[in-house]
């Protein structure tokens, strides 16, 4: 038996759960936000119950700290020395890793070197890091890569028909996100069609404020909606996706802003926000959808479009699929989307749905599809996490 | 009986077909080349033999001389009055157009207002009517655009999820090109099915060194490939096509490149030129897999998985395809790509292929298909100048 700690460190906050395995039960979860502003929210849940804190929180290291002492003091945990391992989300691996591993100076100089694909995000995974490394000098720590899970993509499908010298210079591919959040949507769902993965195809659609779609073949990712970075793909809340990228110097043309000016609008101000005008939360628009707010509807009608090429694409790929899996924010909760896309997908892939069930369902492990559905679908709550904490305990055998 | 002559000009060539209506006879066709530098070259087929001239061509008045006093010496027309009209393509007809136009002072300007949309092609195409306007005073002319067949894009389709105003303000939208030829394509594959194009769907393949695929439900378009640019949608001879935007802003920010000179290299360095090192001719891509040469290995492969998830796209989008059409210079002639395309769309679609009749076919339009098939796959070679001479028939009431 062991305690192990999953960790999701951001720009300004920094999110755990901690499991006792392998029972997998969740000991506690929480996050510390507002990191680094004038006042912090330090939130912890024990036995059911939240706890918050509203106080200044200057850096991850005192985030850590407020962390640890509020194990000890909930009862948690008796004495530090009982967390055994801890495993850090990193959300670029490059093409570097295609599974966990230990914590090393060199695994860790790599995924230093790795911020220049992701400047927002690596950076911000090693202050999480290390802050726990300071804290708990004593255990061993894991790096679970956003990016591995997509590493068995061939290179038709990692690819990108630009100047060959774009990828051996500058490593211009496609990564994909969402890796280890899709791996284990892939592998419950195999499980719970009580299959083996190696004989399934399954179309894992991630869809929350980030969304990404994912084939997976026989239980490899074989191809990935997002890209180079997260902001391609299908519609997310703030994110336009795939476009024709000859709007990106048009626009910067026409209004003269600079590369990282448009690279901000296509990442903060588009997709459902974009369309709508009204919100990038899909629950404002489905609100803004039910008083017949027009640009609202038209968000909807290409959020789906797009999911629903994406889908048609991979199916195509792969050449069947077993089934078909919502995850996520808005995979998870969003029964109109959830509503919409499958209708749109209905035909193509011999679905029969049972939409007043769909109607009920939030958050909960289930078949949505009728029994005569050629493709199985399910809403399936993913649990990065725990990916987080079994990869812990595998690799450090404990 | 009358005599229309179509004509598609370039920035520097100027192609033309007369055609005799309505049995559609070709009377001659030819195009002149290199207008305005040192030495144009002049071609003219009659009778099936070519005739050449090297000289210079300064404008495309010249040009339009030449070929009219060509048709005189070539005994094509005993007298110029026998021309009853021209059609001329446009390439940009923006949202204005949905089906051809006679010229007028309004459409005229319409098309000037768009060369903001299609620098390159619209002020062409206007410097190669009015040079037949000056020339032939007394007939009439239509506009036949690259766009209007598109135009029965729902918004779905045809939207971006960026902002809003982008579409208000700067007309960013979807427009797609090639419109003339998909749209003959798929009217002559319903009509050589023996079905009304109301009763089917069909997917068809413009694959030349602009390539691009349209979803044809009923008769409309409901999707293409092709986006605000002929950027846009799959890998072609030396254009991305769809990629992850934030690469155009993340090679301008690691190279210094204005947005134009990054534009400049994915429309013009990219696609199979870029990836294969070699050449962005589909046969110079051939011989080198027979080579044994990768990276023109990898070239085909990555073409082959972009038209494939496009495809599937659209089989998904519309529910069904009852056809699958291949056109344009690869789609009509490169054995080769056709096959690789079509074993990844195999178990998909439910094709049954004859594979060693593929491997005979070029320019030739027949079913490549075995019977059970569950989707008739056709090679049905293009004729653009056909369809520019049917509207203007149609339009100026020939």
């Amino acid at each position: 038996m062991s305690k192990i700690i999953s960790v999701n460190a951001g720009s300004s906050s920094l999110k755990f759960q901690l499991f006792e395995m392998p029972s997998e039960t969740v000991l506690t979860s929480g996050i510390a936000e507002r990191i680094g502003l004038e006042e912090g929210i330090f939130t912890i849940k024990v036995n059911g119950e939240k706890h918050t804190k509203k106080l200044p929180i200057p850096t991850h290291n005192e985030a850590v700290d407020l962390l640890l002492k509020s194990l000890i003091e909930f009862g948690v945990v008796a004495d530090l020395n009982e967390i055994n391992g801890a495993g850090h989300r990193v959300v670029q691996g490059g093409d570097f890793f295609d599974q966990s591993v230990k914590v090393t100076p060199e695994s860790t100089k790599i995924v230093e070197d790795l911020a220049e694909l992701a400047p927002l995000h690596n950076p911000a995974n090693l202050i999480g890091y290390r802050a726990f490394a300071k804290a708990l000098p004593n255990i061993e720590h894991i790096f679970v890569f956003d990016t591995a899970f997509h590493q068995t993509m061939k290179p038709e499908a990692f690819m990108y028909p630009v100047p060959y010298e774009w990828y051996t210079d500058y490593k211009v591919r496609r990564y994909g996100a969402h890796g280890t959040s899709h791996q284990y949507v892939a592998e419950q769902t195999a499980k719970a069609m009580g299959k083996d993965i190696k004989d399934v195809n399954i179309i894992t659609c991630h869809l929350g404020n980030g969304a990404s779609i994912t084939a997976v073949e026989h239980g490899q990712c074989v191809n990935t909606s997002m890209g180079f970075t997260p902001l391609a793909g299908v519609m997310m809340g703030t994110r336009c996706g795939d476009i024709d990228p000859a709007i990106v110097t048009f626009m910067q043309n026409k209004t003269n802003m600079t590369a990282d000016e448009i690279n901000d609008i296509l990442n903060k101000k588009s997709g459902m926000l974009g369309i709508s005008g009204i919100s990038s939360d899909a629950r404002d628009i489905e609100d803004a959808v039910a008083e017949g707010n027009e640009r609202a509807k038209l968000t909807h009608a290409i959020y789906v479009n797009r999911v629903v090429n994406v889908v048609g694409g991979y199916f195509m790929q792969m050449g069947s699929v077993d089934a078909l899996a919502f995850t996520a924010g808005l995979g998870e909760n969003d029964t109109l989307i959830r509503e919409l896309i499958c209708k749109g997908l209905e035909k193509g892939l011999g679905l029969s749905m049972d939409y007043d069930l769909n109607k009920t369902i939030r958050g909960k492990e289930i078949v949505i599809s009728k029994p005569d559905s050629k493709v199985t679908v399910w809403v399936m709550p993913t649990n990065e996490e725990l990916v987080i904490a079994r990869d812990t305990v595998r690799i450090l055998g404990l």
